[in-house]
C-alpha cells in the first residue's frame, strides 16, 4: 500500500557541531511515517558527508548544497517528499523559495525568515505554490499546551484579561561567542540570525505560545531590548508590554543572560474565571488556578483531558514525555497532512500545526520590538 | 529592671472587620518585648470599646479618637511608649504627624502616606523630631529575604543585571468593592486609598523589595496601569519596566485581578554569576541559581546561613516560619531601637528595618509609576 | 470582666538551651489568650532566675522547683491558671501528677510521659481529677492538617486503604550526642527520654498524626527499629508497617539520621475515591489526587475549606503559617477549654485537640514498636 | 559500510491493544541504530499483520508465531539482528528460548520470565548460548538515575545507611480486570502475569532502581502483599522493608490502588554524608541533600554531571527528556553492544544495561516477597 510507506525527508542544514539537527531526525522519524533519507548537511562536501554516514543516509544522498539536493532527488525514482530547514537563520528564505519552486513542501525551523520582508515573501511563495508548509514551533507540540489552547477556545478561563509570558536562558551570560561557541557564534551575529538576538531566538518562541494558546492576536507592543554583554551586536535580553485583541495586557520577556536559568519558557493567562500556568520544564503538568476553587493540576494523557491534549500522547500518564515527543508531534500532523495533500486535499494543514502564518507573525514581531525598543515607545501591529 | 520591662503599644485603627489589626498585634508581642495596651481602634467610641475587650486592653484606654488617646496616654505614669498606625492610607500622615509632635514613635503600616507630597513632609517632620520611625514593609522580615540581601550585599551574584519582581493576587478580580467587602471598598476609593490602587497596596510592596534585596535603586520606570474591573476607580493590575543604579534593569508586575492567584510575590535577581529566586508562599527556601553549578535551595535556619538571616529566625530549620513572624521580625528590631533611643541613642534604627527614608521611595514610586502610565513613557525618578 | 483577662500560666522546664521553652512561650501568647507569670525553667535556682528575667517574668516567680511553684502560686491572690511541662521526658509523670494533686490543669509537651505504664497512671489521675489536661501534638494545629482530617471524617476519600507516614530528620546523623549538644544528649540518654530515641522524639508525632487525620487506629504494627549510629543507645531509625481498625494497612517511617532531611514529616492517606498528601514543610497547602479527576491543591484559608480548617487561621489565603501558629491553636483551644471549665463545664476539651488519650495511645505505641523490633514480628496493640 | 548499517529488530508480542509494542519501537528506533523490520505481534495471523501494516513492517513479515518467524527470518539475506520479546509474562521464557537456541540475541521486557525457576533456566541458556540479553528496566536509562549511580559508586554520599523506594499507581483501585482491560486483565491473572501483582509488574522496578543506584544488593526482606481490591486473586499493594548487603536497611513499597497517584516511582538513598531524591515524575533533575550544605538540584544535561549522566542525553539542559527516552538508553546500549558482538567481542553489554542477572535478581525479589508475606517475616535472599 503506498499510504503507509514511509514519507521521504531531506534535511538542509544541521552538519557536524549542529543541535538542532540530530533533534529533527528523531522527531520526524519518532511517529513511524517519515524517514530521513538524504541531507545537504553542510556547505563542505565532506561534512555533508561525515554527516549522513553518521544519520545512516546513503552516501549518495549526502549533498554539499540545497540546491542540488533538490535537483538530483527530483530525478529519482523515490524522491524526497519534503525538505526540512534547519540553517541559520538567514538562509530560511532561500532555500525555502527554491524547494517550493521545485514542488517540494517544506517543513521550518523557526523562525521563518531572518527579516519579516523576507516573510513576507515567503508567505506569498508558499501561497502561490499550494504547497504545504510547516514551522517547527517545538513548544506547541506539548500535549498540556494542547490542553491550554483548548481551555482558552472552550471559554474555560472567561474573558482573558491578562498574560504573561517568558522565556529565560543563561547560557549566553559571558561573551561566548568569541570563544569558539558555534551555537552562540552564529545567534549573535547578525548576518546569519538576522535582526534580532533573543527576541529572535526565543522571544518568537515566547510570543507564539502567547497567540497559540490564548487564541488572542498581539496589537501592539513596547519592547526594551538590551545588549547586556558587552560587545554583543544582537539584544541579549528584553522586557515587553504587550495589547492584546480583545483589550487584554500582558508581558513577554526573554533573556540569554538570565544567568542560572536553563530553557525556563513560562506561560500564565489570566481570565476572569481563573488562569492557566504551564511550564516548558515541567511539561507534562499544567496548573490550573480558579477564582473559586482549589488549585488543580492537570496531567499529560489523564482522561479528564480535552480531545486535542489527548490526541498528541503516546505514554500513560505519569510517563513523562518530553521535547523530543512535543516536536515529534508536529512532524506527525505535518506527515499527516501532507500524504493528505499527495491524496489530493488542497488545505490539508491542521490548525494545530504552526505554518507560514505563524511565520510571518513571529517576524512582525522581532521587526516590531526592534522598532519600539529603537523608539522607546509602543508601537502598532 | 526598667529594662526588661515590656515596651508599650497604643494603637490607630485596627478595629471590627480590620484584618491588619490583629495581624500587627500578634507580631508586635511574638517575641516578647512589646505589650499592646492602649487603642483608638475605631472612630466609634463603642467599636474601639468593644475591640478593645477583644484584645484585653483596658477599658479606659480603648479610645474613640487618637488625638485623645495621645493627649491621655501623655498624662498617664506608664505612658504608650509608641504608636502604630493601621488605619486606611489618607489618615496616615494626620496621625503620624501628631504622634510625633506629642513626642511619640511611629511604626507604621505601609504606604507611609497617601501621597508623595505627603511622603516628604512627613519625612520632614521625623528628622525634626528625631523619633524612631518604622514602617512595616512585612517581606523584609523574612529570613530568606535578609538572606538573599546579603548575598548581593556580598557580591555573591556577581554584578546585577537583570531583576524581576511581581506581586499578583486575584481577590479583587469581580468588583466586590461595591458589596459590601470592607478590604476592598477603602483600597478602591481614591480618596482613602490615595492615587494608587494596586500599585500603592501591593505595588509598593513588590518595589520595596526589589531595592531592598539588590541594594540598587530604581532611577526610571514605564509602567501601564490599567482598572481592569469595569467601574474600577483606582488600578487593579499594572506591568513597569525599571531601571536601576547600576544600568541593570527590569520588570515589575502587579496585580489584583489575577484569577486564582492568592498572594504571589515573587522576586528573581539575576547577577553576572547566578540568581536567586525567592517566593514569600514558599518563604523559608530561598532557590539560588549558579551559572556554574547546581541549582541551590537554601532552608532557613540552617547553619550556612548568612547572619542577618540566622539572627532572625525563632525554629529549627525545617519548622516553618510565616507572615506573622516575618511581621514580627520588624517589631522586635524596632522594639530593640526604642530601647536603645530611651537609652540616648541618636540613631538606634538598623539598616535591615524600613522607616521613612523607603516609606519616601514607595510613595515616589506610586507617583512615578502613575505618571509614567499617563504619559505611556518613561520617567525618571 | 473577669472573662476577658488572660489566662496565667507557669511554665516547668524552658530554661537556658532549651529551644522547646519559647517556641512555648510564643505559642501560648499568640492569641492574646495566655500569658506566662510564672515559671521554674531550671532545677538551678540562677538559671530559672535568669530565664525568667529574659521571658520578662517577675522574679519573684521564677522559681527553682516545680514543687515549690505549685505551692507558692497557690497561695497568691493572682495563681497560674494551668502549668505547661517542657521538660526531658522522664519528669513528665512527677510533674503532672504533682499540679493534678493540686489542682492544677495541665498542658504538656510530647510524649506523655516516659514509659506506657506511666503513660496509664497519668490517665488514671487525669480522670480522678477531673482537670483539662492537653498535649502538644504541635502538628495537629496546622489548618490543612484540619481539612485532612474533616475529609476523611466526611467520607470524602470513600473507605481509605493505605496510608504512609513519615517523620525524617538529619540532625543526628553523627554521635552530637558525645560532643556537648543538649538537645541530642537527653534525647540519647535512655534515663532522660524513656525507651525509645527517635520513635519517641518524632515517631510518636508520625502516629499520631495518622491516627489524629485517618479517625482510625492502630492494631498491630511491624517495627525494625535500630541504633544506625555507632555507640547510640537509643533508636535513631525506624520503619513499621501497621494495621488499621477498618483493615487498612500502611507504613510509618521515621529516623534522625536521615542525612539532609530538616523536618519531613508527611502523611499520604488513600481512599477508594483519591488520596491525600500533605507536608509539614509545605504546611499551607493540601494536596488531593482524585481517582478520576485532575489533582487539586487546597490552599490554608481559602473560602472552599471545611469549616474545621478555617476556624483555626488568623491570615487570609496565601500568607503563610508556620509551626508557632499551629501550636498556638492547640494552645487557643486549650484556653477556650479551660474558662468554660472554670465557668462549670466538666469536658471542655474539644476532640480536636489531643489530650490524655493520645497520650496514652503514643506511649502504646512506642512501647509496641519497641517490642515489635525486639520480636522481629507483628504484635497486636 | 556494514558497521553503519542499521541493526534489524523482530518484535515478539505488541499487537493492537498493546501498550508496550509502540513504545519498544519508538525507543529502539529512536537513536538511528536500529529498525523494527519484523514481528509476531499477535497469535491472531490477522491482527498481527494488522499490526506490522501499523508499523509500516513488510506484510511477509509479519507473521501469527514467534517460532514461524524465527524460522523463515533466518532463511532471509537479511535477517532479524536480535528480537525483543514484549508478551505478557508467562511467555517470556519459552520465545528467550526459542531465540538463543537460533542463535538470536534477545532483548526483553521484564520481568525477565514467570518464576524464578525460570529465570534460573533463562540464566543458564543465556550463558551457555554466548548471546547479548537485555532487560528493559527502562528507568535506568534515565540520565539521573545515572548520575545518583555514578554518585553512589564514587562514595559521594558517604556509606549508604538508609534506602526508601516506592512505586505508586492507582489505575487499578476498582476491580477493572473484570471489565474488559486489557492491561489488567493479563496483569491480574496468574496464569500469564506469574505468581506476583503488583510486586511483579512494579515492585521489580523498583527493587531494581535500589540495587542498580546504591550498588548494593538486597539480602533479607520482610513483605506484606495485600490483595486490596476484592476478588484479585494477585497482589495490588505490598509495603516491605529490606536489608541490604553493607548493613543499611530500607522500606520497598508499590501499590497499584493507590488511587491518585498516576506513575510514582521515587527513590531516596541516605548515606552519612547527605542523601539523593528522584522521581520518575519529574525525571531531569536529582535532589541531593548534604549534611552540612544546601539542597542541590542537579539537572539534566548540566556540564557538571558525571560522564555516565551525560552520555546518555541528547538535548541541552532544561529540554526535558522523557520515558521514551529514557526506554531508548537502553536500546542504544544494546545496539551499541550487539555490533560489537558482531565483531567478536564475546562480552560486549556495558555494566549500565540491566541483563539476565539483574532479570534472575527479579524473579528472586519476587519469589522472596511472596515467601515473606506468606510467613509474616523476614527471609534471607
Amino acid at each position: 500500500m503506498a499510504e503507509s510507506r514511509k514519507l521521504r525527508m531531506g534535511m538542509v542544514g544541521g552538519g557536524p557541531g549542529a543541535f538542532i539537527g540530530p533533534v529533527h531526525r528523531i522527531a520526524a522519524e519518532m511517529d513511524g511515517k517519515i524517514q530521513m533519507v538524504a541531507g545537504a548537511f553542510s556547505q563542505s562536501a565532506e561534512r555533508s558527508r561525515a554527516a549522513g554516514e553518521r544519520f545512516g543516509i546513503d552516501a549518495a544522498r549526502a549533498y554539499a548544497d540545497y540546491r542540488q539536493m533538490i535537483e538530483v532527488e527530483g530525478k529519482r525514482p523515490d524522491p524526497i517528499d519534503f525538505i526540512v530547514i534547519v540553517t541559520p537563520n538567514h538562509l530560511h528564505l532561500p532555500i525555502a523559495l527554491a524547494a517550493l519552486d521545485a514542488g517540494i513542501p517544506v517543513m521550518s525551523d523557526k523562525p521563518a525568515t531572518a527579516t519579516y520582508e523576507e516573510a513576507l515573501a515567503l508567505e506569498a511563495a508558499v501561497a502561490k505554490s499550494g504547497l504545504p508548509y510547516g514551522l517547527t514551533h517545538t513548544y506547541a507540540g506539548y500535549a498540556m499546551v494542547r490542553e491550554a489552547r483548548a481551555m482558552c477556545a472552550a471559554g474555560r478561563l472567561g474573558k482573558i484579561r491578562k498574560v504573561a509570558v517568558e522565556y529565560l536562558q543563561g547560557w549566553m551570560s559571558k561573551p561566548i561567542e568569541t570563544t569558539g561557541q558555534k551555537q552562540a557564534a552564529w545567534r549573535a551575529d547578525p548576518a546569519q540570525n538576522g535582526l534580532g538576538g533573543s527576541i529572535g531566538d526565543i522571544g518568537t518562541h515566547a510570543f507564539h505560545l502567547l497567540e497559540y494558546i490564548s487564541g488572542l492576536q498581539v496589537t501592539a507592543i513596547n519592547a526594551t531590548l538590551r545588549s547586556v554583554v558587552e560587545g554583543r551586536r544582537l539584544d541579549d535580553d528584553c522586557n515587553a508590554f504587550v495589547r492584546l485583541t480583545n483589550g487584554a495586557a500582558g508581558a513577554l520577556a526573554c533573556s540569554q543572560v538570565a544567568a542560572g536559568e536553563l530553557n525556563e519558557l513560562r506561560i500564565r493567562i489570566y481570565g476572569e474565571a481563573g488562569s492557566i500556568d504551564w511550564r516548558q520544564q515541567d511539561p507534562n503538568r499544567l496548573i490550573v488556578r480558579w477564582l473559586d476553587g482549589p488549585e488543580e493540576i492537570r496531567h499529560a494523557a489523564a482522561p479528564y483531558l480535552s480531545p486535542d491534549a489527548l490526541a498528541v500522547g503516546r505514554t500513560p500518564a505519569g510517563h513523562p514525555e518530553g521535547y523530543l515527543e512535543a516536536f515529534a508531534v508536529l512532524y506527525r500532523e505535518f506527515a499527516d497532512a501532507l500524504v493528505a495533500w499527495q491524496q489530493g486535499n488542497k488545505n490539508p494543514l491542521p490548525a494545530t500545526l504552526p505554518g507560514i502564518v505563524a511565520g510571518v507573525r513571529g517576524m512582525r514581531f522581532i521587526e516590531r520590538a526592534i522598532e519600539s525598543s529603537r523608539k522607546e515607545s509602543w508601537v502598532e501591529f
